[in-house]
């Protein structure tokens, strides 16, 4: 780099959950100056002066429009739903992707898929003397997964699940190709994943065409016993309609990790189902020090005038 | 094949489990006509006249010596540790290695490191209403796995723990290379890979020199809070000493699929122990479709004098 630059290090705004200030104000800067574009992190500063936003829902910024110079917001979340609604925000938008979340939603979604697979609780909550050794399960090759959606976390759980060596069907809203994996989009592909699914996972984006896609008629066109795993976002959900067919005993069990309203309230009754396994969005999260890289990543683009990772389509909603 | 041969369809004697005879009376015979090799396939024969022996330890044969002129002993389990002190067992013995066993015993190690690298048990038994997000585990890649022993179905869990990117180190008794397995071998290889295993997975074979591997030495060598995970031999743990170090907290949890005595008596202190999971020897099983493949192929191999697949080295007990 040129070291007679006149201009001044731009000026990157935190935005982001105030817990995660004293991780960040060191994280950024750093990956910033590794990346070669040394930049200066502030909690607050003139909304004039403002470079680039880091942004998370969990902070008191909710009006951009003071940011008249704001190359760009870039989110520290992978889901934007609470974002993209907000009227001030016209700067250039970017999601998170990070390494680490791809790495933990893979370790989470495939040790669930494997723990119903295998029929595991049945003897982490059963240590009752009794020797049941009559049931072994099929192999992963005869266990047929579906996983929704296939963008970056689904694509890549729907590879590294067929990488295992299950039988994985995969569904998006448009055509997409995935290694190893039976894919389809569209309606009558959708009705084809459920029908063979007797696990699904849920990696959706929240839209208004993905909220409550799973109610009581996709539910019905499962078979019967089918494990729900919903590492993606809660209002996917028709929460209702899944009590209802977890009651019928037409859904096996569902294993939930992102819920309407979060923390998921103690009298919900999610949390007494005995076919419900209740996790506390901890699926997957964005870690600091492979979050800082995209950051940096994305900061060094906007200063050389090159297209953004990880750009959000405002018109599909993520 | 030529057609006009004189030489009548070798006779094989089936000495395997009594409950498994419905399945392999029409399986064996199949895949070894698809093999090229028709032969007939009895439970009961003059000694004399049986050239092949199909056996498991849960028949009642145990005098070899009458079969003079049985040209191999066909073992359906995989563990051989109860025929080969058998001295009128003096034909050439294979044990078994199938696709179904290997694949099986894959999808229950990655699915219970899984369990045990994500904590899933504070989940699955603890739906209190109480949302408590704040750990997240470690990424696989951060996460050390050792596995003792890289036979067939060691080295496949490793690699296949390897392919899902945690940190994995192997041992065996003699030097073996797996791919993405960082591997050692000897007493110092030992104490190399126990030292740094957080989960520690137990394939083994089971022989005087790996019987009570896992004693209070050994033990103490793990990091504190290791997890143990046995889907190997029994015996291959001194179950006193475990229990020791696990009442005093130096180990985190056991996961425990095979033991000294089977059934497991339910008065036996690992079924109540809090930090103990017992399964019930389903971890994997010979599949009889895959099971019969193997026979077949042997008996091809036995007829054009070929050397047989798997064979049993006596001296080393397996």
């Amino acid at each position: 780099m040129s070291t007679d630059r006149a201009e001044p290090a731009p000026l990157v705004l935190y935005a982001g959950p105030p817990e995660e200030w004293d991780a960040y104000a060191g994280l950024i800067p750093a990956a910033c100056a590794e990346a070669g574009v040394p930049i200066t992190l502030v909690r607050d500063a003139p909304p004039e002066a403002v470079d680039y936003i880091v942004y998370a829902p969990k902070s008191d910024l909710s009006d951009f429009a003071p940011y008249t110079n704001a190359k760009a917001v870039l989110s520290l979340w992978a889901g934007v739903e609470k974002i993209v609604g907000n009227e001030s925000l016209t700067q250039p938008l970017t999601r998170m992707s990070d390494d680490g979340l791809r790495l933990g939603m893979i370790d989470w979604v495939s040790g669930h898929v494997l723990r119903h697979h295998l029929g595991m609780d049945a003897h982490i909550l059963g240590q009752d003397g009794v020797w049941r050794n009559d049931t072994i399960p099929p192999l992963a090759r005869d266990r047929r997964v579906g996983v929704l959606g296939l963008g970056a976390l689904g694509a890549a759980c729907a590879q590294a699940l067929a990488r295992h060596g299950f039988a994985v069907s995969g569904w998006s809203r448009r055509a997409k190709a995935v290694e190893g994996v039976r894919s389809a989009h569209g309606d009558a592909g959708l009705a084809m994943v459920l029908a063979q699914s007797e696990i699904l996972v849920l990696l959706l984006p929240l839209t208004p065409d993905t909220r409550h896609i799973i109610n009581a008629a996709t539910l019905a066109e499962l078979p019967k016993g089918a494990i729900i795993i919903n590492p993606g976002r809660g209002p996917l959900i028709d929460d209702d309609a899944l009590l209802a067919a977890l009651d019928a005993g037409h859904i096996g069990h569902a294993t939930l990790d992102v819920f309407a309203t979060e923390p998921l309230p103690a009298e919900h009754p999610y949390w007494a189902h005995p076919r419900v396994t209740v996790t506390p969005h901890i699926a997957s999260a964005t870690r600091p020090e492979t979050a800082a890289e995209v950051i940096a990543a994305n900061i060094l683009r906007g200063e050389r005038g090159e297209p953004l990772l990880y750009p959000v389509d405002r018109a599909a909603g993520y």
